[in-house]
């Protein structure tokens, strides 16, 4: 098994909506520039393949859980385990492993069940960034917490299950949902590829705020009406089924929400998904764009997609940005962003 | 000003994802059987337009306010104010509006600051079923909550504002996310219509886990990709155009979450839209089915493509059920659906 850092800008910046992701943009472009998460990550032996950065040498769970890691258990029993474990190597009666979606990034932001999720949970795993959002009231309690600040999803899911199988209750956690662009189906696919199953560890998804929810409430009510979600992303999806969905849904009257819009190494696919958007759409269209909403470091800005492509080199537009293109009825009033829901057609108002 | 049962059943079911809908479908059954909300929508005079059910008759704010409602308020200076009333009615400094996203429907949903901002209004606004959402410590300390239980979400949004425009701080509800089909675009386009200005009430949309992520959480993992939301209701949206916009992202690999499926006078939408899905995508396509998540009257499917069109006559589908259909690379495992994000093609586990 073998990760990437790119996969954690990828995937951590993209439920998300805040600074908490200055980080993985920080990983992507270290990444693109080719350094390593850890010292520890380099000259492991051989048997498991948790690592990070990108060598071809694989890496133990020992050397996966200290990759940058900032594990605060000595008595974990779960440590023990190798990564690569399957169900065999498990004595203990399965924990429960809850995938627990943190909202927005400010504590406001996540709901009640969640933080309940994170109260009863022995073990929270996530990326350090998003730990950090996690409220200390809630971290003070649990018996471990596993946060990993360069290290790839995929070995920071395994370790989750791998907790979780070992008898403790786990809650892997990210901003924004589990289900957008996130760890919920990960874990399910490696549930399977350990012979375990979702019922065996009563594996849950505590839904959050997605980044489309938080961005939109800050920029007014651009998504009123149908939506779509795109990931210009193409480390997991080739660029060539990126356009071909941009093409379709740019066609058609959807509010179109951009996941993971730039880094250094995708100015390419911003730079083609303008060019896509502005053959389907007026130049004029209002365009949305959101860093860090909520948060600290927010900007906000409302342009025109004739301007869009040429922002992809200004600081308000990179891995953690998400980008809201209006529709042909979308329109800007009072620096807010109002896509119609249709009723002036049918009310009087 | 006129309003249409069916609106309150189109858009506040849409937002939702449970129980707390049925009243909304009972509404469009009520309405598509051509009675009017309440005794007080008929005969009312004609100085201001705030109705409910379809006659063609205009009614007062009062009787607006009366129309089923159940106003504890006796003393609130809105009320005397006139629906239709603008800017200059009023003389009070405004208070500030917001539009409050409830999450899925159980209070542990709700993000803690839809509750801080619930807990701060003086005023508390809309559809019953969605005030019955509502902690009982939250209602009893507002000054007042307006609901309607039959009413169209015009009138009622336009009350929100009035109440603000004269003062009072006013939180505008609706289960989901206000910006899933819901009010904020409303919201904005009535205070337009008014003359106010969306600074003037410190306008602020608070988001809430929408109905997608709410059920998409309840099948497991199948929204992990790019998703799209289309909503069968044609009641805002000419048909013809969400067919269109239904070929143009079944073509594609999106995953398609469905917001008001079914009801009896949409039967024919949603035969359509099984047809057109069926023209793009496989039969055995995964389809996850979710009517009332995480509450009482839950009832959660996974059935294939195939099987879609004629479950329409089952009760687990109508106009509060949210379906979501699968990509061609969602597969169902241990009752779950998951969509794979992709790393299947770039990692060994």
């Amino acid at each position: 098994m073998s990760t990437d850092t790119n996969a954690d800008a990828d995937d951590e910046s993209t439920s998300n909506c805040g600074a908490s992701s200055s980080t993985a943009e920080t990983e992507a472009e270290t990444a693109s520039s080719g350094s390593k998460c850890g010292a520890s990550s380099s000259g492991s032996d051989g048997s498991s393949g948790s690592k990070c950065g990108g060598s071809s040498s694989d890496a133990t769970d020992s050397s996966g859980s200290k990759c940058g890691a900032s594990n605060s258990s000595s008595d974990d029993s779960s440590n023990e385990q190798e990564v690569g474990a399957t169900i065999e190597d498990f004595d203990a009666d399965p924990g429960q492993l809850l995938a627990v979606g943190l909202g927005p990034g400010h504590p406001e932001g996540m709901t009640q069940r969640a933080k309940d999720a994170l109260f009863e949970a022995d073990h929270i795993v996530g990326y350090t960034t998003y730990i950090e959002l996690i409220p200390d009231e809630i971290t003070e309690q649990a018996d471990d917490i596993y946060d990993t600040p360069m290290c790839g999803e995929v070995s920071r899911t395994e370790e989750s299950i791998d907790r979780a199988l070992a008898g403790n209750d786990v809650a892997i956690v990210g901003s924004g949902d589990p289900n957008v662009y996130a760890l919920a189906g990960l874990a399910l696919e490696i549930l399977e590829s350990k012979g375990a199953t979702a019922s065996m560890v009563d594996f849950e998804v505590i839904p959050g705020v997605p980044a489309a929810q938080s961005c939109g409430a800050r920029l007014g009510a651009p998504l009123v009406n149908d939506t779509v979600s795109v990931s210009l992303s193409d480390h997991l999806v080739p660029m060539p089924e990126i356009e071909s969905r941009l093409h379709s849904v740019a066609s058609e009257n959807f509010t179109i929400t951009i996941y993971n819009p730039w880094s250094r190494k995708r100015r390419e696919n911003f730079q083609k998904a303008c060019e896509i958007l502005l053959t389907h759409r007026e130049p004029d269209t209002p365009v949305g764009i959101v860093h860090g909403a909520g948060r600290e470091d927010e900007q906000v800005m409302i342009t025109e997609l004739a301007e869009l492509e040429e922002l992809g080199e200004h600081e308000i537009i990179d891995m953690t940005t998400t980008i809201v293109v209006g529709t042909e009825d979308t329109y800007v009033w009072d620096d807010r962003m109002v896509t119609p829901r249709g009723y002036e057609t049918k009310y009087d108002y």
